[in-house]
């Protein structure tokens, strides 16, 4: 398909070199790592490699990363986990409400099991202040679980400084951080940092989807979820995938540091920024500071369906919020408070080192050819 | 690496077909299923194909299939969806001592969530006797669990007895089965055979690792262990590895008819077996009436790793009981009641259609070579 890919938020396309070490494990490196002889030997040092290498990123311990099937089941791991581990401390966890689905449904089912789950509200920038957690935690707090990188606007929240209040309180309260969408695009390092567990996923930086990996800070005991054969030290059990984690260190190793990639994102994204905004009636909703990989808008009069859809007929794939949410309405804008039309004409458009400024520019034709197209016939 | 992989129900290696569409689906449509524009839709057109492809070497409705990451997963998900979803009919559960981890692993943490779990220890052929299940059974059971295939041994399991003798005792029990080592190698009908819930694994059949699947019957209702963004029917959130699933489902495909495939491993199962028998000292565990892809055996005076590194060494790949188990005395073993020595010289060879007679040879000579040299050193 020849197309301008820009819903790498979604997911992203395999680099090559991760695909090609996905094959290598399926077909001759194939053993399982438990096993007993040349073969499972192999793949165990496939294993220890690339946990190192995931480890590096975030100038980890190769044994604070425990590899899972993606996001989701990280951040439910971590989640459950860490409740299961303190429900003897305390009962109460705190969150914002512009997490990840995958967060939320979590909360939802902890709050079914007796937890008190307080759920702050974000400012019109998608940012939750130091201040609302200072006075949401109390001593009963054993959770506060934040995203590094909002998903559908980018905004980063100020982890590090969630940390210190968390420690200036006294809580007993472990610090997860939902890291999916800046893992790989801004420099992390939990230790400093103050974060005691941190979700990464694999298929939103080129590696293929079904793997990614919990931080369990060293010293941090949770609970496993589920159970089974004692892989991940008894903390994620299943047969490891190896073409997946060995894929997911591959294009770890293959992406450029975060400080290097970090300007050339920023120009692209500030000549999208700039572009959309010289189209009358566009109103961007990522705040300017929000990492420059994710760019959400809304434009006038033309539904978010409607627009995807002229747009995906030429060729040019973007979303109207999270992938996750497959065609509701956006929770995390509906809480940064839009005004409804915004709301129904949301779109976003994320992007990965393979995207261009020429891209940006077909991208942006096309969106006002489809003002011109669609308007008449809107809501 | 030049060698004879007799540890096929470790992990195999995936095949031709499934590598390929693996490789195409996370380099050309790599969309996540839930994006709503032509890569999205694409991909979404791949998942209803594997789904349909799975659901039809269970004789079962697309609707029926859940994927997951794996055995492990299905296994957990099967059994902590059933206990959370009928807890108010009963806190009883029944399973087998010969289980896999997995399974093993959910039943001690129900125990600890105050349910009661009757274990049935199986006869030394590694069988639960239908008789057995029914006087386990009472009013207040609300699953049982128990393999269709055992991966130590091979003992097929009778599951449509168990299925019917639930039926008549009108317990309010669903029957769970691990059909893991089963898989693509067995006839398997779940409708016909009574069956509400099946775990299946892609990597035990020449599919990549990190890919499974749960067969809930349609009507049968189990609550979800993870929670996200409602993929799988919210079921089991995450985005769908659709590299995996995709390339499970070609595996599938590849696969010749179980019935066609039982014949030609029946023959070489039986070559096996006789050679083995004709070497002073070696007992099998394996019954005559076992799935023919696992034999399970022991030597005289060599203990299982020493043996294992031997082979090894010479390129030939067995296991010594499953792979999860990594050096730990077989539970399976023990609960068959095998005399002590036997549990530690036990040796397992699993096949896979990639298997030749010529390397049955091979390996019994480099086994009775092993016995000659080692057993001088051992115990």
């Amino acid at each position: 398909m020849n197309h301008i890919y820009l819903d790498n938020s979604a997911t992203t396309q395999v680099c090559p070199q991760a695909m090609e070490k996905a094959v290598e494990l399926m077909t001759r490196v194939y053993g399982n790592p438990s096993s007993l002889h040349a073969m499972g030997f192999a793949a165990e040092q496939e294993l220890t490699l690339a946990r190192k290498q995931t480890a590096s990123l975030l100038h980890a311990k190769p044994e604070e990363i425990f590899f899972t099937s993606g996001g989701t089941e990280s951040n439910n791991l971590a989640i459950f986990g860490a409740a299961a581990a303190r429900k003897r401390l305390g009962t109460h966890i705190v969150t914002s409400a512009i997490e990840h689905p995958s967060v939320l449904g979590c909360m939802e089912q902890l709050q079914k099991q007796g937890f008190s789950v307080t759920c702050l509200a974000p400012d019109s920038q998608g940012r939750i202040s130091p201040q609302q957690l200072a006075e949401a935690i109390n001593d009963e707090t054993i959770l506060v679980s934040l995203m590094l990188v909002n998903n559908e606007v980018g905004t980063i929240q100020p982890v590090a400084d969630a940390a210190k209040i968390i420690f200036r309180s006294h809580a007993p309260a472990l610090l997860h951080v939902d890291a999916v969408q800046a893992f790989g695009k801004l420099p992390i390092h939990p230790a400093r940092m103050g974060i005691d567990l941190l979700s990464i996923s694999g298929h939103k930086l080129h590696a293929p989807k079904g793997v990614g990996a919990l931080y369990v800070k060293s010293g941090v005991r949770i609970l496993p979820h589920t159970f089974g054969g004692g892989q991940e030290k008894n903390l994620r059990p299943g047969t490891q995938p190896l073409p997946l984690i060995a894929a997911f260190a591959k294009a770890i190793e293959t992406l450029p540091a975060p400080e290097q990639s970090l300007p050339d994102m920023q120009k692209l994204c500030d000549t999208c920024r700039q572009t959309l905004l010289s189209i009358p009636g566009i109103t961007i909703h990522s705040p300017e500071d929000a990492l420059p990989y994710v760019l959400s808008f809304s434009v006038p009069s033309v539904r978010s369906e409607t627009m995807l859809h002229f747009l995906s007929e030429k060729g040019i794939f973007l979303s109207s919020g999270s992938a996750c949410a497959k065609g509701k309405t956006s929770h995390v804008l509906t809480a940064m408070k839009l005004p409804r039309p915004a709301l129904l004409t949301s779109l976003r458009v994320s992007f990965s080192r393979l995207n261009t400024l020429s891209e940006i520019e077909i991208f942006a034709s096309a969106l006002q050819e489809g003002l011109h197209t669609l308007v008449k016939g809107a809501f």
